[in-house]
C-alpha cells in the first residue's frame, strides 16, 4: 500500500493528550453519576436490526450503520429473492428507481444484514430492562459512557463516532428526579470549573395547554418552531410564521403574554398562570415545574442557574414532561452541551408498558471543546512520564532499570531510554526527546555515578542539577 | 414488539457489578501501562475495509465484520456491477456457485461495504504511527484499552465483542524493552493480587534455528505443532507426528536434548547452545534470550515467574523475536491470560520500513474469570451507593434532599428513595430496596427527626439505629 493510510471520514484519532484530556471529562462526569447513586451498565456495541430500526423516525433509520451479515452474508437463509430491480447488470442511482422498487432494496438490505451499530444509548437501554426486568430493582438508576455510530454529514463538531454519557432513572414519576438531574447537572459543570452554565428546562404539558389553548393541538410542532424563533426574528415575524402555519389569528392573540414573558422564574409562571387558566395539562405542567423551581431555590445551585425557556420544545417526540437544556457559559459560541427529559412510557417499544423514565446526557465533544476554549483543564490533566533516565551503556541501563523498577514500584511514572549512547549525537537525542515529550525530569547514570552510586537529577525547565541517592531521588519525584 | 428482545449471538449485556470488576481490572492495567511509561492513543471502532483486510490472513479476512455504506449504499457511485451469478432471481448457498462466482460475490461485498469494524488493535496502531509518523516522538510507548469485533463462532469465554489491552514500543530494537515487559506483566498481575503466574518465554529465532538444524525450514508450523504437544502425548507420539509431516529421522534424532529439556532457565539455554551450535540464527536467538533471562535475575520479579519455552510458537506469521505468553497460577484451569512478541517490521504493510515493534496485551475476559474463580475481587470494587434516605412525605424528602445534597457534596455516594411513603408496605418496599441493592446505610427522616433537626442512621447489616446530627452523619459516612 503506497498511498497513506487513512480512516474514515466522521472517524477521529485520538493522541494521548487529547485521550487524557476526554478521561478527565468521563471520570468527573462518571464520578459525580456515582455520587448521585447512579449504577454503571454496558450494552454491545452492535444491537439486532430490529430492536433499533423504527424508533428514531425514518431519518433515524437512514442514518443507522448497518453490520453486514458474515459468513455466506448474502445468502444466510440458503436462498434469498432479489429485488427485480436487481436484475439488470447495471443499475442507475437509487433516486432513479420508482418507490416501490426502493422498498424492494430496502428489504433486500435487511435480508443481508441483520445487526447494527448502536445509534443512541436510550434504546439499549430499554432494551437491557425489558431484557433483564427480573434482575433489576426498580427504580433504576443506571449510567452509561459509550460510543454511538451515526451516518450522518460529517461537519465541524458532529462525527460519525461519538461517545454518550447518559443518567436515567426508569419506573418512578417522582418530580425529585427532575431536581436531583438539574443538581447532578450543576455539580458535574462546577466539578469541571465550568461556571455559568445555563439549565433550561420546559414542560411538554406547557406546550401542550398552549397549543389546547389556541387551538392547535395538531400543529404542535409548527408552533414551537416558530415560538423558538422569538429571539431572533422578532414577535411580528414569528406571528406571521404562526398565521402562515395555519394557527387562527385569535389563538396567536391569547399568546401575547408569552410574547413578552419576561422576568425570574416565579413571574414568568404567573404569566403562564394567566394563559393557561382554562387547561387541565397546561395547569399540571405550571405545578411540575413550580414545584421543581421550589426544590432547587432552597437547595441552592452551585454554579449553574436555573431558566424556565418555553420555546425550549427538544425531542417532542417522545418527552411528555419535562424537557432540559443546558447551554453553554455567555460568551462561548456553542450549542447546547446537554439535554434531557421524562418519557412517560420507555419501555413500552419493547412490551414493557407504565415505566416512566427521566434522563440527561452530556456531549462530550462540545465540552471539549468549551473547556478547551476557556482554558479550564487542569495542567495536571496529561498523565504524562514524570522521568527519563538517559541510556549510556549496558551496564549503566541495567544499573538505571533498577532505579527506574524502584521509582515505579512507589507509583512514578519512570522510563528508561531503550538504546544506549554510541556517540555525542545521540546523547542530545536522547535529551530531545524528553523535550519533545514533555517530560519534566532527567536522570543520568553515567560512569561516574555508577561508581558513586548515586543519580544526576536536571530539571528540564530550570536546567539544574544535582547528584542524589535513590531514596532522594524516590522522595524529591513523588 | 411481543417477544422479548435479545442481544446478536456472542455479545454482551454487563450489570453494574460485572462493569465495576471489569473497571477494576482495566484500571490496575492502565495505572502500571502508565507507570512503566506508556501513552493512551485511540482508534476509530470502524476502519476502511482496504486497511484490515489481507492482513490477518484469509481465516481473519472472513471474521472481520463488514459496515454496509449507508445512503445510497448499493450505487454509491451511481452503477454498479452485479456479478453474473445475481441475474437469477433465487439463489442457492454460496457453496453451489463457482469458484469465479465467488470472486466475483466478494467484489460485490466489497462495492457495498467499504468499512470494517477492528479486529484487533494492532493493525490499527501500525496505521496510526503511519498516519501520524510526523507528530510521534519514536520510541513510541503507547497503550490501547478498546473492544474488537471478531465474526468468530461464539463459545465458552470468546465472544464477537471483547476488549484488548495492548501495550507496544514502536522504534526501538532495545532487548531493555522485552526486559520492562516481563516485569509490566509481573506488576500488573501482582497489582492485582494473581500470585504466581508464569510468563512464558520463547523467541522465534530459537525455532528458525531449530528448523534449520534438522533441514526443515519450510516445516516449521508442523514442527512446532507437534513439539506443542509433547507434555501431552510424549517423545514417541511427537517423533511419529514429525516423521508423517516429512521431518527426517536424522534431523528428530538431532532433537533428542529438546524432548528431555529441564531445569532451570540457565540450564534449557546450554542444552540450546548444544543443539543449535551450528545454526547463526539460533545463536542470535540464544543470545538474545540470555540477556533477558540475566537481566530479569537481576532485577527480581514480584511474583511471577520466568519460564523458558521452547514449545511456545504463537503468532509465528509475524513475529521475528522475543514470544510471550502467560498462563495463570497452577490449579486454574484458564488458557494464556496474555501473550506478546517482537516483530520487525510492524509498519511495513503501510509503507513505513525498519521499524521495529514490540508488544503484550492482556486478555481481560479471561482475567476477569480467573479473579472470579479465586475470589480475588476486593470488596471495594463495586462502586455501590452508600446510603440511601428513606423518603417519609414531601416535607421529609425536601429536607431529606437537602442532607443527601450535603453528603453528595463531601464525595458520599447517596441517595433519596424517590417516592414517598403513604402505607406501611411501601416503608418495606424501600427498606427491601436498599436490602437488594446492598446499601449499607439508610437514613430515616420522620416528623420527629424533622422536629428535632436530627437524622436516624441505620446500620443495614447490624439493625443498629442512632439518632445524629447531620455532622455526625458525614463524618460516620465519610
Amino acid at each position: 500500500m503506497a498511498q497513506k493510510p487513512s480512516i474514515p471520514k466522521g472517524t477521529r484519532d485520538f493522541n494521548s493528550e487529547t485521550v487524557a484530556k476526554r478521561n478527565y471529562i468521563f471520570d468527573t462526569i462518571k464520578s459525580q453519576f456515582q455520587v448521585y447513586g447512579f449504577q454503571p451498565i454496558e450494552t454491545p456495541s452492535f444491537e439486532n436490526s430490529e430492536t433499533l430500526m423504527g424508533k428514531y423516525g425514518d431519518e433515524g433509520d437512514r442514518l443507522i450503520f448497518k453490520v453486514l451479515n458474515t459468513g455466506n452474508f448474502l445468502f444466510e437463509k440458503n436462498t434469498i429473492e432479489m429485488p427485480e430491480s436487481l436484475n439488470a447488470l447495471r443499475i442507475k442511482s437509487l433516486d432513479d428507481l420508482s418507490n416501490s422498487e426502493k422498498i424492494e432494496l430496502n428489504k433486500f438490505s435487511s435480508r443481508i444484514s441483520g445487526k447494527a451499530l448502536r445509534y443512541d444509548l436510550t434504546v439499549p437501554f430499554a432494551r437491557y430492562v425489558v431484557q433483564h426486568q427480573n434482575e433489576i430493582e426498580f427504580p433504576f438508576k443506571r449510567y452509561q459512557i459509550q460510543p454511538v455510530w451515526r451516518a450522518d454529514r460529517p461537519q465541524k463538531g458532529r462525527f460519525r463516532e461519538f461517545y454518550q454519557c447518559d443518567a436515567d432513572v426508569i419506573g418512578s414519576t417522582s418530580l425529585f428526579q427532575e431536581v436531583e438531574f438539574i443538581q447532578l447537572y450543576d455539580a458535574v459543570f462546577s466539578a469541571l470549573n465550568l461556571k455559568g452554565t445555563t439549565i433550561k428546562i420546559n414542560n411538554r404539558k406547557i406546550l401542550s395547554g398552549i397549543a389546547e389553548v389556541i387551538g392547535a393541538q395538531d400543529k404542535l410542532i409548527d408552533f414551537t418552531v416558530a415560538l423558538d424563533k422569538l429571539d431572533k426574528i422578532g414577535e411580528e415575524k414569528v406571528r406571521e410564521e404562526m398565521l402562515g402555519k395555519g394557527i387562527s389569528q385569535d389563538g396567536i392573540d391569547k399568546l401575547q403574554p408569552l410574547f413578552t414573558l419576561s422576568g425570574d422564574f416565579g413571574s414568568q409562571i404567573e404569566s403562564l398562570k394567566s394563559i393557561l387558566s382554562t387547561s387541565e395539562v397546561g395547569i399540571k405542567g405550571i405545578e411540575e415545574l413550580e414545584f421543581i423551581n421550589t426544590a432547587i431555590s432552597s437547595l441552592e445551585l452551585k454554579t449553574a442557574k436555573l431558566q424556565l425557556d418555553v420555546t425550549l420544545a427538544r425531542g417532542l417526540n417522545y418527552y411528555t414532561g419535562a424537557i432540559f437544556e443546558v447551554s453553554a457559559p455567555e460568551g462561548v459560541s456553542m450549542g447546547s452541551i446537554g439535554g434531557g427529559g421524562r418519557y412517560d412510557d420507555l419501555t413500552g417499544i419493547f412490551g414493557l408498558k407504565n415505566m416512566s423514565g427521566v434522563g440527561i446526557s452530556f456531549g462530550l465533544d462540545r465540552i471539549y471543546l468549551v473547556l478547551e476554549e476557556l482554558n479550564l483543564f487542569p495542567e495536571s490533566v496529561k498523565e504524562n512520564t514524570k522521568v527519563l533516565f538517559i541510556n549510556f551503556g549496558e551496564e549503566e541501563a541495567m544499573s538505571s532499570l533498577k532505579a527506574v523498577t524502584a521509582l515505579r514500584n512507589e507509583g512514578i511514572k519512570a522510563e528508561l531510554y531503550p538504546d544506549w549512547i554510541t556517540s555525542g549525537k545521540q546523547m542530545k537525542k536522547q535529551m530531545n526527546y524528553a523535550n519533545k515529550r514533555e517530560i519534566p525530569f532527567v536522570v543520568l547514570v553515567g560512569e561516574e555515578e555508577l561508581k558513586s552510586n548515586s543519580f544526576t537529577l536536571k530539571n528540564m525547565a530550570s536546567g539544574e542539577q544535582e547528584a542524589v541517592s535513590l531514596n532522594d531521588l524516590i522522595s524529591k519525584l513523588k
